[in-house]
């Protein structure tokens, strides 16, 4: 699901007095370098950034005027440079090393080819507008103003995602007795509980610091919040959903409330219930109608006169100022170079490695640090012969989550009520399952997604099939799904590769504070176009940015 | 938007002894009527109603074979009527006073006219797919297994409605000194607040009654549950949103949290926060394509050859064991009768006092009390000459709330990134405000709309135009939105209506217990049919079900 799972939780200390050093410490502590960083900004000590207003104004900055820039990878970052690049009437070339554009925005349809190293796979479904699997990228956050930007100006039709659905399962093995429940029962009956234990708290007058006044005010609003009675106990709500849902002439009857030391029993319940508040997984969320790859297909029509396909490149030279970009025709074998002022390299930091390059050595080990921080998520697709999740179980879109290896399941949000779906039946990564995955062949990661999808529905290996997977460890000039910095790598690693090493610079998710996403691809890229811009200018009037 | 806004909240005492009757009345006074009823069935004390599993097998049960049924109305429920017993050889003729079909499943576009008693607008949008209001109910609830049934058989082409927007703002003119929150703040910083509380509560021991291990479990997750520290205090979360979010190069800075005595003095956020997690609008809602009116228009596809529009029903009588309906025919004022065995009565109880009938004066009774409960809502919309609130605020469907009379805004779902939009500008029915809005003229409500607007968004006036609104209350042969039954009409008048007054039923949204929605007209029609059927049934075999 191409996702910072785990959001930093940073914030700030309003009650205790405290100096300013203790202050960052801790909030550092709590939430992260983020955190601190973002509170160092805050306090006036590092600069703010703006916020976002659109793609960088290049040409209005003097644009480019024939200078050169080479690109390597035609995925989102580098079909960005190439339109906003040629827009400012930069020369700019890309080189790209498939037969295809888009990187990890790559959307699986019937008659495709899944290549893995040691192993191929061929995708029978039926071809049908509705039956696809976005393997990479599957969300546009309502709150990526870059990527939507674009989306609307190269006119990519979008459609409402369901990312959260309440009436999808949340399935731990440590909870309720192995049951999977209904999201909306879990998550009503915590917070009716948790608003229980909160109103005990105000009731033995533990917070000293609130007036009376205030007190009652506080204990009313927790009482409305978890849905408490008059003497402060939760006793169920109809938002956790009903043992008999009310009909024509009959009333519902509610369910019992779960208990809470059942529901603390569940290590990933915390993540699952909340998941649709993260951040970026807050609602709503949307998605290119009929694939995420329409916005690939979009920039390409935008850029392809700029990209050479099967062009691999196989080394960089410093030359001059600039570098000589060496590439190898996969066609023809031809080698070919091309000599340019600046080169952006955009294609993940899992295979920069196998270019031979003259990049500084401190870059090329922050380089070999970034790669080997990549996540390497792995996931599971099924054809099912009919939509059974909506016609059985009333699941229309959302993503039901197991303490199983699978750890997720998908529903198609579109092509709803029709005749066949894609189901997301597995997507490996949390607890270091990426790797292992990765390690098997397609055969056995079906084989546990059968398996495990046996637990939220019985009989499930009889209601999917032609499975399609993919492990981006494995993918040809991909090499993982995301980049993960963590405090030390981002501190050590990620600083390197922000400044130009030369004429070279990095661009793509993995340059970005919004790893796995799209818009850090086209963030960064953006960062990196403004930058080469403003050496243009200064250079065209003798100064120097630097 | 159709719906109980304030759902019964019911549930079970599941710690402490009681005999049952403490058990059965203090779950009354908790959870209302619904509750206790419910309660009763779980005890065994009422049958318990079987889960949907479709509409009536009434073809199965024997059908009608020729047995006559008039139903009063071409709304919803007038419509599955017609359909069923249709299908089942019944002879079923249908009377609808108006010359459309659908009754408040009602969709305005450009060039429609909305009459109103003392008033009349024209709709001067553009004509475009994407441009309408559906003025009566806008949302399919997942778990409305019913009308999502006749979604799927009739094919009318569902997409997915934004609902909930954590980027939409909560205005309370009581909290946050009267300044727009976006919803992702106030839900997130509530729950870390109130997790915060819970923890002091469980780090004080005040719940005796837990062992100390499971109290450590439970601490843990409260402690993951509010986003701790750890110290157990919320200090903020990215999932409250930034004051500056994360950037390509630059991480985000968190925003400080609110304060939960701030929050609380907000009377109308408890319901705003929690809104999407009410039974009926927990995500996925979904919604036709291209506007509500198109299911009313899939079922009359059906049933078309049985309905008779103009055509007022001025006259019940009964006849036999049957009875007589006299209608006026409004275009040639031409009156006829037909002579039936059951009528079924669909219009709302609020129109029925205008028929002239010999229904026994305890139903007419009851008729008059249920008519005296209905809401009155009213709705404003406005045509946007460009989509403002995707291109300045980024929100992208869903609802903002505010304490103005207006209390909700709704943005469109579907035409993402269009050149225009229709914006809902106001919803008045809370705080009985459905009453004082039907007695304004069109252009006094459209005022108040602009004024209230400001408060969410500068410059609103400048920003819509083109005013839309209707005041069900006022219009001909429907007189209300929609029935609200509390716990004595509940008990004194609607189970007076469920029954049959010989040859009369009544159907309907107000003849459920899903007040308010389609689903609720189509159970209850469901409901009578089978009672009919029944009848029929027994009849043929000499048995008497009564």
């Amino acid at each position: 699901m191409w996702s910072c799972l785990f959001p930093v939780s940073g914030g700030f200390v309003n009650r205790d007095p405290l100096t300013r050093r203790t202050f960052v410490n801790l909030v550092g502590r709590a939430g992260g370098a983020g955190a601190a960083y973002g509170t160092l900004t805050a306090m006036g000590l590092l600069p703010v950034p703006p916020p976002y207003a659109g793609p960088p104004k290049l040409a209005q900055q003097g644009g480019g005027n024939g200078v050169k820039v080479a690109v390597i990878g035609a995925g989102i970052s580098g079909m960005v440079a190439a339109l906003e690049l040629s827009a400012a009437h930069y020369e700019v070339r890309v080189f790209e090393a498939q037969d295809r554009v888009g990187g990890r925005n790559r959307t699986y349809r019937g008659g495709d080819v899944i290549n893995e190293t040691g192993s191929t796979q061929r995708v029978t479904w039926d071809r049908d507008p509705d039956l696809y699997f976005n393997a990479g990228p599957s969300r546009l956050p309502h709150h990526h103003k870059a990527i939507l930007g674009y989306c609307r100006d190269l006119g990519v039709p979008l459609q409402v995602m369901v990312n959260e659905n309440r009436h999808a399962f949340l399935h731990d093995a440590a909870a309720f007795g192995g049951r999977p429940e209904h999201a909306r029962r879990v998550v009503n009956d915590t917070r009716g509980a948790v608003a229980e234990l909160a109103a005990r708290a105000i009731g033995a007058g533990l917070d000293q610091r609130l007036s009376e006044e205030d007190l009652a005010i506080v204990r009313d609003f927790v009482r409305a919040y978890g849905e408490l009675d008059a003497s402060y106990r939760y006793r169920g709500s109809s938002k956790a959903g009903y043992a008999e849902p009310p009909g024509g002439p009959t009333p519902g009857r509610p369910l019992e409330p779960l208990d809470l030391v059942d529901i603390a029993k569940g290590g990933m319940l915390p993540l699952a219930m909340l998941f649709g508040d993260i951040y970026e997984m807050q609602a709503p969320i949307l998605e290119p109608t009929g694939g995420m790859d329409a916005i690939a297909r979009a920039f390409y029509r935008r850029t392809r006169r700029f990209i050479t396909l099967n062009a691999q490149v196989t080394q960089l030279r410093r030359l001059g100022s600039g570098a000589r970009v060496t590439w190898r025709d996969r066609t023809t074998q031809r080698v070919r170079t091309w000599d340019a002022d600046h080169v952006i390299v955009t294609v993940p930091l899992t295979v920069v490695g196998a270019i031979d390059t003259d990049f500084s050595p401190k870059v090329k080990a922050a380089v070999d640090v970034g790669a080997g921080g990549y996540q390497h998520a792995v996931k599971v697709a099924f054809e099912a012969k009919r939509r059974w999740w909506e016609e059985d179980y009333g699941i229309y879109g959302g993503i039901s989550w197991t303490s199983r290896d699978i750890t997720q399941m998908w529903y198609p949000s579109a092509g709803i009520h029709g005749r066949k779906g894609i189901l997301l039946g597995a997507y490996f990564w949390l607890g270091g399952r990426g790797p292992v995955y990765s390690a098997m062949t397609p055969e056995q990661r079906v084989a546990v997604a059968l398996a495990d999808g046996e637990a939220l529905f019985p009989g499930y290996r009889d209601l999917v099939h032609r499975p399609a997977t993919v492990a981006w460890k494995n993918v040809p000039f991909q090499g993982g799904a995301w980049s993960a910095w963590d405090e030390d790598t981002r501190r050590d690693a990620y600083s390197v590769l922000l400044p130009p090493d030369g004429p070279y610079w990095f661009a793509g998710e993995h340059m970005s504070h919004l790893n796995s996403w799209q818009e850090g691809a086209i963030r960064a890229t953006h960062h990196v176009l403004e930058r080469i811009q403003e050496r243009v200018s200064a250079q065209r009037t003798g100064s120097d940015p630097d």
